[in-house]
């Protein structure tokens, strides 16, 4: 059954299409492999293998409905299911059922797609290490929050799985698993039915094994033909690329750097990357971040920060919000005026690059006690432009290394014609 | 009792912080107001006597625990509360009870404030008429979507409500019915447990009958000390105050026209207002966005737009759905182009005014079949700048004419400034 569970969302719902295979033994072999690996990667906080299985069934009975057809997906736990309890990551809402599924639950049910369960997520989203384990090693972190999302791709218990980015929820841990993390730009995909974290970055995405994944649930999260516009093909040789190295932040040592080793590569194919300059003013956008991010954050749970219910919040998380609640307005707004302002500059920063190559984390993934930094992720989050991890090679810990692409503000299709060119050239 | 139900937020809150009325006296008075007139008027959908009566006496036993303690307030029905029942204006979630209280809810209480109850909004916050009339001539529309907000402040059920604004769903009512309309900066306020329309406009603001108590709710809903940077007193003769008649409407007559009656009474006291030129491009903003609208208005409403459910919208709502779905993604990355360069642009008109003066509404509330028009608001909101509307004067047919005060984004304190200054030169 191992060809099953490496197959791509895109080759499985051909499969499916072509009745080379049916629904119910791909959701068979995930659900096997899950039953298999799940006791310690600890990747689904839900799971209901009957119903799977009825879904598959009901799909092989039926013509083939969308481009999802009979595919299995996961829905990182911070995103609503009306059939699935959906907890945010917290023991507040353990148990919680949402009156509705969030539209992209929807959409993608609607394109054939099985819910396939829950992934986990950190609590709300944010920094406390969850249970999950990155499949290469699993006494360190697959990173976060988006964690359940990133070890079940990886592991291979599903091809493509959602997940959300508000400072680094998505590159981090698919760059920590050696799989591809997608950040559109802000707005790309209706969050409605998501728990909000900071309305002003919450952006949803996705975590696969696959361009050819990323560029179909991006079809299907906008409900449109986008992906007739992409034009695979372009020639890596053709294209400008960036360097940067952000000076905030040393780089690790070149055998555990995903973006130094990718450039060698590059070089290696005789493409040179052209170095990027920034605005000084950008050395602080992390800083800007944090706190536009902990304002935020503290009016989103005032639920939860109750004081019948902080007590069982995490300190990492009520650290946030009580960050938030020392942030003055005027502060706000001045972070916000800084936000468009870099967003501006950027934009003709990029005038000059098809994408720029950065790193996507800081070397491997740490150990299990923290999901690791998201210093090389903020910025981006920030400035709501297209990000997308690519995995390059394994580092000295035997664990997988990124580098992550950027884009133009609501290029999305852009940069992955970019990644698909790119890719064969630094693939790990 | 007039008094009672006459007074502001502030005052009131002010009153029963000195114990000259007790919350209970304030909270039965507009219980009997509402008993009295809401039989013609219409413009709630929840209320519970008792517990709003339990409320005021829990306030009234206790130390004042806030800005708005004891005072009521009403909650536009697309904002989620936990112990009244949320149905978005629809039949398809009638009895609805939301698992959490919106963020804004929750600052309210805390503030001290007391939910009277829920008011009328149009179908999911877009444009079918409401039950609610307008309290100055119940055949005419209180306007949409904050319809009951706009009608029980106008008609003294209670001090200050909130509403939303996607396109025109707050400044247009309370200019139909003669009170003060605020739609702050798009991301002022939180926008947690509110129903999405279109996450890329929707606004919560409110509705009053005063400036002061507009600035008391700013600082209630920011959880912040914001007001205390408001610095009032500001001369109107030193402000530079712009005039834009948008060249996209003819001007009703001029008895029915409250940008005319408002640049008549400032120039009587001596305010000339200098012309804005806008940018040509803005004359397609209204078009650019009604088309970003409906194609996220689509994507937020897959659940009412299920078969079973959707034949539960009226024509008016499906109309907008469809239009979105027809949108295709390309034309939205355009759209959302257009915006962000509008925004641009607009930063620079405004460098050379304190604020400037557009319509609020095409002249007089129209009849009961339609909630009029939202010409002159869909641009602002796009735009995302602070938009308030004062009332001027009585048109023709004895109806409210308001006038509209754009402000600089995220200036919305300084709008607010400038708003008191020039109210009692225009006031009606």
């Amino acid at each position: 059954m191992e060809y099953l569970t490496a197959m791509s969302a895109c080759e499985a719902a051909a499969a499916i299409r072509a009745k080379e295979i049916s629904s119910l033994e791909l959701v068979d072999a995930c659900l096997r492999r899950i039953e298999d690996r799940e006791p310690s990667i600890n990747a689904w906080t839900f799971l209901d293998a009957d119903r799977a299985r009825a879904a598959a069934r009901a799909c092989d009975d039926a013509p083939a409905s969308g481009p999802l057809h009979g595919v299995p997906v996961g829905i990182k736990d911070v995103i609503d299911t009306v059939d699935m309890p959906t907890s945010y990551g917290s023991v507040i809402h353990a148990g919680h059922r949402p009156p509705r599924d969030a539209a992209c639950v929807t959409l993608i049910q609607r394109a054939g797609g099985i819910v396939l369960g829950k992934t986990v997520t950190t609590e709300f989203a944010m920094y406390r290490p969850s249970k999950t384990a990155n499949p290469h090693h699993i006494a360190h972190t697959p990173g976060g929050s988006s964690s359940g999302s990133a070890a079940a791709v990886a592991d291979r218990h599903v091809p493509i799985a959602l997940g959300t980015q508000t400072s680094g929820s998505l590159i981090r841990p698919a760059a920590y698993c050696g799989v591809i993390g997608y950040k559109p730009s802000f707005g790309t995909f209706a969050i409605e039915g998501l728990k909000t974290l900071a309305a002003s970055l919450d952006t949803l995405g996705m975590v696969s094994r696959s361009l050819d994944d990323v560029l179909l649930m991006f079809g299907v999260l906008t409900g449109t033909q986008a992906t007739a516009m992409a034009k695979p093909g372009c020639d890596a040789k053709k294209l400008k690329l960036g360097l940067w190295q952000p000076p905030f932040a040393s780089a690790p040592a070149p055998d555990a750097d995903g973006l130094h080793l990718a450039t060698l590569r590059l070089a290696g194919a005789g493409i040179e990357l052209a170095p990027v300059s920034m605005p000084a003013s950008f050395s602080s956008l992390n800083d800007v971040h944090a706190s536009l991010m902990a304002y935020e954050v503290a009016r989103n749970h005032l639920y939860e920060y109750e004081p019948s219910r902080r007590t069982s919040m995490s300190p990492l998380t009520t650290a946030v919000i009580e960050q938030g609640w020392k942030v003055s307005f005027d502060s706000y707004v001045g972070y916000r005026e800084a936000t468009r302002n870099a967003r501006i500059a950027f934009e003709q920063v990029m005038l000059d690059f098809d994408a720029i190559l950065v790193p996507a984390a800081p070397g491997e993934a740490p150990g299990i006690a923290s999901t690791g930094d998201p210093i090389f992720n903020r910025m981006w989050s920030l400035l709501g432009v297209p990000a997308l991890t690519l995995p390059v090679a394994k580092g000295p810990t035997g664990l997988p290394l990124g580098v992550q692409l950027i884009g133009r503000y609501d290029h999305d299709l852009h940069l992955l014609d970019v990644a698909r060119a790119v890719e064969p050239l630094i693939g790990g």
